[in-house]
């Protein structure tokens, strides 16, 4: 019995995943869902690259077009993997090689592209019910992943991603539904529960 | 069959729990595994009251026995319920409204115990194995949940909690595996996920 569940566990492990994800700053909301680009948070990298380390993502896009915040990223990408905090911390030193700063979802693609030799199916997030026929339930798209394609997963930050850049991907992931209609969670936490969802066992 | 789903969806809606959660600033380990008295994190008790509404948690203990931490949780607690964020922010005013700042866990337990008129069940959370005899996993604890017994779910903020804090717990639940060895998740993460492992949909 034992051994039978630890040659299921390693065989879970050993399944081959192409998932990468993106944390979008620009095009989002504001509050007054005005088209913004937003501020990076320095512990959405942090707490999003450790996530991505567990779940095993192959890469988390910080995506901004802004370039004092590209800047931000990289400095706390150095300080992380080469400065002071690789050596103060190298489980953060781990999570955070995981991160790269691009100025655009399409670069991001691309990025992928190069390394997987075909573009990825970009699953988008939202916080609220998108039309149907684009929409797809966790148990999809793990099914998707599990399915050796590259998939790209994207998140918002601020009041979640514009209208348009949904529009782009090729579905968008049902929300996540807690007990009752409270549906106010932060992107951080937003990206645990999916990735358990996606990729935990 | 939308008929079906939407009436099983209710009946999950109506199923009462009462499920309390503690975010443990002492005693926890620092990163020498010295018992400390952790400074509380604002963007902790926001995320992780935003994550107890929408999983339907009855209330969210901010655990601290230092005075000044108190009554930082306090300020935060009155900003956003009753200051200027009240009127700001009525989601953020929501889940706010779910925190007690305690000096101790035994003074969570009281006040659960006033409040359900029976003592919780307590299960810790812990990122490494425990031994197997106080061990659930998130199936049992879940039903534990389901079954109508008021229980706490205790979180350890810095390395962790205490080890004599954990044996006093009536169960620990089972640490969250990713797909690899990498253990590192943030304390907002952890809540995310295991709330939506025990109390989502």
């Amino acid at each position: 019995m034992r051994r039978g569940l630890g040659s299921a566990a390693t065989e879970f492990q050993r399944r081959v995943m192409r998932l990468y994800i993106g944390l979008v700053h620009y095009p989002v909301y504001n509050k007054n869902f005005q088209t913004i680009a937003s501020a990076i948070t320095t512990l959405d990298v942090h707490d999003i690259a450790r996530l991505a380390r567990t779940f095993d993502v192959k890469l988390f896009f910080v995506i901004t077009p802004l370039e004092d915040q590209q800047c931000l990223a990289r400095r706390i990408y150095r300080h992380w993997t080469v400065g002071f905090g690789a050596e103060y911390n190298r489980h953060r030193k781990e999570a955070i090689e995981l991160v790269r700063v691009v100025p655009s979802l399409d670069k991001a693609m691309l990025a992928i592209g190069d390394k997987e030799g075909k573009a990825p199916l970009v699953i988008a997030t939202a916080a609220s019910r998108q039309e149907r026929n684009r929409s797809i339930s966790c148990e999809e798209a793990r099914c998707m992943i599990e399915d050796d394609l590259p998939v790209l997963l994207i998140f918002g930050t601020a009041w979640g991603l514009e209208r348009a850049l949904i529009d782009t991907a090729d579905y968008v992931l049902e929300p996540i539904r807690g007990r009752g209609s409270y549906n106010h969670l932060s992107v951080r936490a937003a990206v645990a529960i999916i990735l358990d969802r996606l990729a935990g066992r």
